[in-house]
């Protein structure tokens, strides 16, 4: 008897592995496909030949951990503990698990807001907590007030996603009161606020928790490099967290994982020095901006997106067929892959929305605005 | 409250530390440190700038699984599916943890050998189950009696660590049958063999899981290329399950990490097709052999060795301090780090024993053998 009886293969991997049987433009798992900066790949081929193939600490690559606590006092004004409060995972994914499995006993629950991207339930689950899914308004701002009703003793954490994967939206300061009111009720209830795309914002930059002060001592943040370096392959990320919640993390992340690949580690940290993650919201948005005046002659209506690489649309005006049949045939007959966003409700709820990924260089966000201009 | 909470900081963080502080010679941690094969960094350095830095697929880079199978089938004429049963992991560690989340359920029982490596003991209480410690015998062979004793419909996996860490003990094919008895009274009982030593054997190969007919519908076998390939800070290793296991498996790893790093995964595939690795328990002997041979005047005494890259020795002739205190003083007074056996005891039991890693080139062997003598 499975312990996860209700999870499947990941949208992801159906999806990036059906684009490729058909051939088609894949715009649904969310990753770059142009060239990585010449700066790290030259930091890493200089560094294959060096002495950096034995384990890291366990927390990290010391160089590594102050390169971050540096990243975060530039881009937040937080000072951050390189020893005591950061921690370098494999992947956000990991330091997510990781997380949950540290601080979420039997029983309790975990409020994940609905729709949400995959990964924070099934840690839950395993965790024997329960998931409490609290659906978003329609315009993909937090329903507080819900929020609050849902919320009792035996609610340990709230995730956050900002900016929020597959809608793009960002959470407002007005969102951040409202929160911080339910926790001055709840004082063991924590926040895990997964901020991976965090430099990917538009017009505005999304507020961090960071910048919370209320939140800081029981916040948990997830970054990670693969989305601000264009290296989904490579699997690092970080969490930072107040020292009291750290010392449950790392005692499970060293029997998790221990450490995380060191080449990597060492290439990052020499790569924080020169690289700019403030440049990284204008590049993604001229994508954003790109792709939608060429789908402007297609029937889709795309929603709007304050930041993620991922854009919205509505296919009401195409087919009512339902998202998952609409994404299938979108594959087999137009040769472009998306996702659908039901997958990312607890009830599969359709509402006839796909989601493009638009970290695509231009001839491929070309390619595929022309077959989707078709339909 | 922690949900680990005997869990501290592991011994192979805190003696690798203070070895460093103290600049002592680090026979501790077990990591090698000599070059890694230059034909495995050419790999790295020219994969740097090609298209390598993207996910992988969630179960791993698909030539490597195929490499994978052919290792395995070379290795111990097993047919494995490369789709189906294997895994990439980071590193033998996730690979643990993952199968353990995946299959152990609350109030399970999972028997762990007493000593043993120090990663069982967490996930196992992280899905609330209970670990059952047994005794190996005073020579390190398994006591099955005791075992089959210990097991009850309740318990749902024995663990096995073959070749073992830290004793560098194999299992002989007596205690495979009872092992086996054991399994036909038993129809849901799994075996996790963490085989991660398994090139790493000397006068006799070990006897692997893979060819044992019997396990092979129950059996997860755990493998790393950290060891094989002297590169413990990549963290790659692979698990290999029945597909019926492996599914569930491969749900977990889905939302703990998703995929691995995908350089390493890409140069191992290719490192696979032009390395040896049957000539690397040839390599270690002699480096057991040597630093035997250095330690022979010392007053140490070393025990047998038939595999991994550890020498445990007695030092009752020195001192009759608890073996904890003995290797602290060893840094500080004799400038050589070691790992206290005891704290591979699930009970701390002290044996006036400690463990020497000899994955070191042969100058640092000579130079701790030196301030060895000298004790
Ligand atoms: C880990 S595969 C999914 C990548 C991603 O973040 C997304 O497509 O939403
Ligand atoms: C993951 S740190 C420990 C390395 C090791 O396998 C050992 O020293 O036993």
């Amino acid at each position: 008897m499975s312990k996860l009886p209700q999870i499947g293969t990941s949208i992801f991997t159906v999806m990036s592995k059906m684009a490729n049987e058909h051939n088609a433009i894949n715009l649904s798992q969310g990753f770059p496909n142009f060239p990585v900066d010449e700066r790290l790949t030259s930091i890493v081929a200089r560094l294959a030949t060096e002495n950096v193939h034995q384990y890291t600490p366990m927390s990290g690559y010391p160089p590594l951990l102050n390169k971050i606590a540096k990243l975060i006092l530039d881009s937040y004004k937080r000072v951050v503990q390189p020893e005591t409060e950061i921690l370098v995972t494999a992947g956000a994914t990991q330091g997510i698990f990781t997380t949950i499995q540290a601080l979420i006993k039997a029983n309790e629950e975990v409020i994940i807001l609905d729709p949400s991207y995959d990964c924070y339930e099934a840690p839950v689950l395993l965790c024997n907590a329960h998931a409490i899914r609290v659906p978003l308004n329609d315009d993909y701002t937090p329903n507080w007030e819900i929020i609050e009703k849902a919320c009792s003793i035996k609610t340990r954490m709230i995730i956050i996603n900002n900016p929020h994967n597959p809608t793009g939206k960002i959470l407002a300061e007005a969102d951040f009161i409202k929160l911080e009111k339910i926790l001055e009720k709840y004082p063991d209830l924590l926040v895990l606020s997964d901020e991976v795309y965090e430099y990917i914002t538009f017009e505005e930059k999304h507020i961090s928790a960071h910048t919370r002060q209320e939140l800081l001592n029981r916040c948990i943040m997830i970054s990670s490099f693969g989305k601000s370096f264009h290296i989904t392959g490579w699997k690092i990320g970080y969490v930072v967290a107040p020292e009291h919640l750290m010392i449950e993390i790392k005692k499970v992340h060293q029997f998790l994982v221990f450490s995380v690949n060191s080449i990597s580690q060492v290439a990052i940290s020499e790569y924080l020095d020169i690289v700019d993650v403030t440049k990284l919201g204008k590049f993604y948005q001229e994508k954003r901006d790109y792709f939608k005046k060429l789908l402007e002659k297609s029937r889709f209506e795309l929603k709007p997106c304050e930041g993620t690489y991922f854009q919205v649309a509505s296919y009401k005006s195409i087919s009512d067929e339902d998202d998952v049949t609409f994404c299938k045939r979108l594959i087999t007959e137009y040769g472009v892959a998306a996702i659908p966003i039901s997958t990312f409700y607890a009830n599969g709820k359709d509402l006839k929305l796909i989601r493009f990924c638009f970290a695509k260089d231009n001839a491929t966000l070309e390619a595929a605005a022309e077959r989707l201009c078709n339909i």
